[in-house]
């Protein structure tokens, strides 16, 4: 019993292990160039098993980016809401300087923001759905309840600015990284000014307006 | 020479017709059941004809979902304007409700804002990328006007306006439309509450709010 017991404990720890040298690699492959591109395949590739045995760990190239997105609410968590715990300056341009940064700071997780409603929820199990789900309501408390304390915000006020802090960040990242030719475009048709788009400020000067508009009535 | 001429301009009267069955045939397969899943053999096949014989018209699939999204930025413009122009409560909350109520009253044209910049600007020639964003950049301008009479807003701070509503209105309606199954998980699962997302009311608070801290300052 007691010999069962370990082997079933080393063989799920063998299993998180591998899941997580195939996460590591699905984050080194979307890190190089969007996640948009990056196929099973390639994963497969990147850790050195074959498809078919990557399939084991994981139902589709989708889950493995929604577990990464997922992990990217965790750590922006992680990193805004101590940020906003230790925030001196409650007033709403501080508040929405410490979201936009912490948000700016996470490219990726920009990228997957944008790729999970649209792509990433719609080829996975239920389960999948629902445990992705349970993480980031978690981490919308979490950040909320800094909202609350630091500008009074209701809980309805605050789950408004979460969304548009991540949506907004997810649509501006896409805007902002449309690849070298599209850039390049914008950058010689001076009628394009308009279309090149710089994440940090704009995400900083909508938040800081939408704090405000909130927090003044 | 005037035989060619009426000969070309036939032709060029031809093709344009053409095309627009090509377009008429994707949104009715678009409004189906969401743009994502609508392949270029499928609107083929609506139209009646070979998808080589598609492809003289068209580059890609993204190309004819672009010139879609330009078309909706179009109508969407040609009924806000006057909406706006019309308009005779200039506060914030009552802008912000025509803004919301214009755009949930278009639900492709939400998916295809949510899918423009991470799907479809991106296999398509520079030369679409180039038309498309002129047609959205006067849209923004014919609206942003709009803004600044009824508002007082800079030229910054209604462009912020409009991207925040268009890019809210796209991730809105992705997350509130994930599909029969998951939507009854989320129906199902008292903790899912919150991921139940409903796009006019969330589209105008926050938009009344960004227009409140907006014109406040």
């Amino acid at each position: 019993m007691a010999t069962t017991e370990f082997q079933r404990a080393r063989s799920a720890d063998a299993k998180q292990q591998r899941e997580q040298t195939i996460l590591d690699a699905a984050t080194r492959l979307g890190a190089r160039a969007g996640i948009r591109t990056v196929t099973l395949t390639e994963i497969a590739a990147e850790v050195g098993m074959h498809k078919s045995a990557l399939l084991r760990y994981f139902e589709t190239r989708e889950q493995i980016f929604l577990r990464l997105t997922a992990t990217g609410w965790r750590e922006w968590g992680g990193a805004l809401v101590p940020a906003l715990q230790e925030q001196t300056d409650s007033s709403p341009a501080a508040v929405a300087r410490a979201i936009a940064d912490s948000l700016v700071a996470r490219p990726m997780f920009c990228d997957l923001l944008a790729q999970a409603p649209l792509n990433l929820e719609r080829n996975v199990s239920l389960e999948s759905v629902r445990e992705f789900k349970l993480v980031t309501l978690e981490e919308v408390d979490a950040i909320g309840a800094e909202l609350t304390r630091l500008l009074g915000l209701s809980e309805q006020q605050r789950v408004d600015v979460i969304a548009t802090a991540t949506s907004m960040a997810g649509a501006l990242w896409q805007m902002a990284t449309p690849g070298p030719e599209v850039e390049a475009l914008y950058r010689s048709d001076p009628r394009l000014g308009h279309a090149i788009v710089e994440v940090g400020p704009r995400l900083t000067r909508v938040l800081t307006a939408l704090l405000g508009g909130l927090s003044s009535h």
